[in-house]
């Protein structure tokens, strides 16, 4: 689901057709695309071809940011090693935040921003299900910034100002869920996401490449042609747990664009560019002085 | 699905949200639709309120052809109790093609169309399936049609000859299966009808209105909100058996086209408008020879 | 600009495709579509059609809200006199906003809402242009509302409140500007809606038909089919002016909202249902002190 | 444009949001699009950026076919050199047609294939306009081949089979013009492209990858982000000589593919895979009784 389409992502016109994901979903940089691309491809045929059966067709997924404020971008640093290295280590768990992988150069609201991640569980029919979304936020101005409702980013607009640059950001949002979902009802998730951007203040500038994509992994599809039909679960559209779904894919899209916040460290990248980490203690302040006033 | 949107079809944007079909899908011309649809609620008010659960919310479908060339258009003949006739007559069994309901007034390449349709059965899994295409078909030049890929439409270029009317074209197809089709497979379904509509020798002309749904009657959906998950059956797009079902949708298409054309008799229309019929005996005589000689 | 197609909208499909608006733009509720369609229809006719240039095809556009909590829907009380009444009486100047037209019967937060507008300047190349928004907004729970980025909601949650009604919201929102943009940039400007909607508190229910339509009036398109070519002008997309659109959008979007609330004044409808209006007293005092607390 | 979306072409979504096109578009095979991808991002830095004014973000264009019956698909063979080399040697003039380039490796109902271009010239205001078609054709089933409406391919159904290779297919057109089109306009183009292929026997299989990309030099684009307004010229949608330029695409269409059947010789590939070239003299033996037998 392209939010804003000035970006660079790979895979998505196959997805739309087939509502299928062949391989993992990398992150990267604009310019990086390419090689994490070729790498991925790589890895797939050393993993899964065989002799008799080769393997023709994949249809790699890479979405990215442009961090060219930190990252010396031109240079596509990323080597196969780097891309095999990130697909092996993969593990079930909790997700790393903060500045690692894709986040090591990006911001957001003009401070330093990395991967994040949130999830909600919701109830269906007596189980628990888990929607889970990771972002990768690199997007708008110091003043847009909202916290759980608060206009932070206005009262700290001069904190540690770096000079302006310019409005190239984007988002990447990558939704997972247990929910048994059809193809159309992960599009409807996914165009969700963007109503969780816009609470924190985001306002999908020109420039900005705004991907979110949401997978259910209830129902696997076998990977055997043989097979004619395939019986699927999906949530009921005409009952009203949907909104749960809903609200919960908007909920943790925002606390996902936080926690990545939230979780990065200042960095100071190429040409001593430096990109402050929002400051928790301040922030902490002004919503604790605020909330103490609401509930008066 | 929408092949070219210059039409003024209802109903289209919640079938795209919610994958179902609430009413009848009606077929009218471009300046009856609010008519047509007003009716139809009526309809569906009066056979399904009842007094406690009222109905708040229909979607009318009602998809419509340009049919001003024959029918004084203007004054929206149709009325509350033709819809209330058409709807209570509808039956199963044989389809009536030709000069009928909102064929009486379209013509197709210069000539007398109507009502067509075709289908063609698909055997999947051992058991026999069926895909049925009716088609209101309303546009093309004289020269522009083929029969069986023979250009039949230039070598009668000439034939009882009206003046040339404006390219106020559009064509209407209804696809329905009883395949088990997901929403995703359905709408890739509907993508195929335009090379049916190729085949006749179509352009899709700047001012038609092509529009084409499908629907499976494999899943039904029960009008449940008190359900939370749906077990659904689909075809496996891994199978190679979905071309077998692009195939029979691409040749029902085109076969409902020649069959509005082949069951339609001449029309003479409002200011003494005239639309001749398809000479057929020329038609076939023109077939035979050229298959004559295909087959030496 | 589908944002969640459960609803039921006429017209949009060859805006798509054509890039122009041949009607004004109507509302109305759910089940008024249809006959309020066939009297904008009858109303052009009227007007514009003369002996010899027949008019044959009308796209007439009507999006719609399900006003049923307070208004007998099933009724359909609009006739065309209505409907002629009201295009007779359009003016320029102020726009009417709260209890007026399509706004008689709709809620929002589970406050009474109706119609409400809001607008900005842009300033390009040194002119000034304007961008206006209106809305009608018939969407959301008590709890989900938020003013200024104030969660007024929560504080409000049990005020007057009715019991609950089923989540069938809605909204429409139409923006019109005279910035020169070609259709392409509309269609972004109307995508940027969803932003405003959503820093309101909305979170765009399963059963909310959201839709949103942009039009310029910059480059006045000739009905005149002799023409070949036309010459527009468009805003580039490489200048950072795009932004100041988008944040335009937003922000006219978020406070047409809040207008329609504002203005509005509590409803008795049928069943003596009511609908209370937003406390204004209530939430200017509760706004006060956030906004005292966040500037210490 | 996606006709049928199993494909991994990259670049379409900003083209879509933009209206622009940054790079040249290139075609390779479908897993050389990540090689390819990174090769021409470095073919732009290496021209374009210059110290102070460094290049960020690049939006390449790949498409691609699958090669595998006759390529080593998994060896990647393209490598940065012979990107730049095809970048380097691009000149205007007659287009190369036939086993060159991404052509080298493609089959077309079960014939061999390769590049094929047609062009028709469209006059518009007293003033001459070309309308070009590039397409890379790999897919369909033997017995499926129209040729200028003779089933050709039912008649040499059994001419030199190879074992059925699966229903890998695809195809690329690129269709540019000089005609002032805007880009509403230009996806409309792109949408009747199908046209030209169903005239062929196309059907759109499952597998295929089906993508057209269309471009207009008319209204050249200034890269200066300082220009606020940009003025442009567009042909009148109203004006009936869009269907001339509809018609152009098609038959364009349609003969870029035949073109690529015409210009292709036999080649030997891995595997000793044997992919035999139209026979072209028995194809214009058929074709020649055919219409004989017509014009009677």
């Amino acid at each position: 689901m392209t939010i804003n389409g000035f970006g660079k992502a790979i895979g998505f016109p196959q997805i739309n057709e087939l509502g299928t994901i062949e391989t993992p979903i990398l992150l990267t940089n604009t310019l990086n695309v390419g090689k994490v691309s070729d790498a991925l491809i790589s890895w797939v045929i050393g993993k899964y071809s065989v002799p008799d059966c080769d393997i023709f067709s994949v249809n790699p997924i890479i979405a990215e940011c442009n961090d060219s404020y930190l990252n010396d971008i031109q240079a596509r640093a990323i080597g196969k090693e780097h891309v095999f290295h990130a697909l092996h280590s993969a593990s079930s768990g909790a997700v790393e935040e903060g500045v690692v992988g894709a986040g090591v150069g990006v911001s957001a609201f003009e401070f330093k921003s990395g991967i994040g991640s949130a999830s909600r569980t919701v109830t269906l029919d007596g189980e628990h299900y888990t929607l889970g979304v990771l972002s990768l936020p690199n997007f708008g101005r110091r003043e847009e910034l909202f916290i759980d409702g608060v206009p932070v980013g206005r009262m700290l607009r001069d904190y540690e100002k770096e000079p302006a640059s310019p409005d190239e950001g984007s988002i990447v949002i990558v939704i997972g869920t247990d929910i048994p979902l059809s193809h159309r009802q992960l599009a409807r998730i996914a165009r969700r996401a963007s109503f969780g951007i816009a609470r924190t203040g985001g306002t999908c500038h020109n420039g900005s490449g705004e991907f979110a994509i949401a997978f259910s992994t209830a129902n696997r599809i076998p990977d055997d042609p043989k097979r004619v039909f395939l019986n699927e679960q999906r949530l009921n559209d005409a009952h009203s747990a949907i909104n749960e779904v809903f609200r919960a894919t908007i909920e943790a899209t925002e606390e996902s664009i936080l926690c990545a916040l939230f979780s990065a460290k200042t960095v100071i990248g190429r040409k001593r560019h430096r990109r402050v980490a929002l400051p928790i203690h301040e922030v902490t302040f002004i919503i604790r002085a605020v909330d103490m006033q609401q509930t008066v």
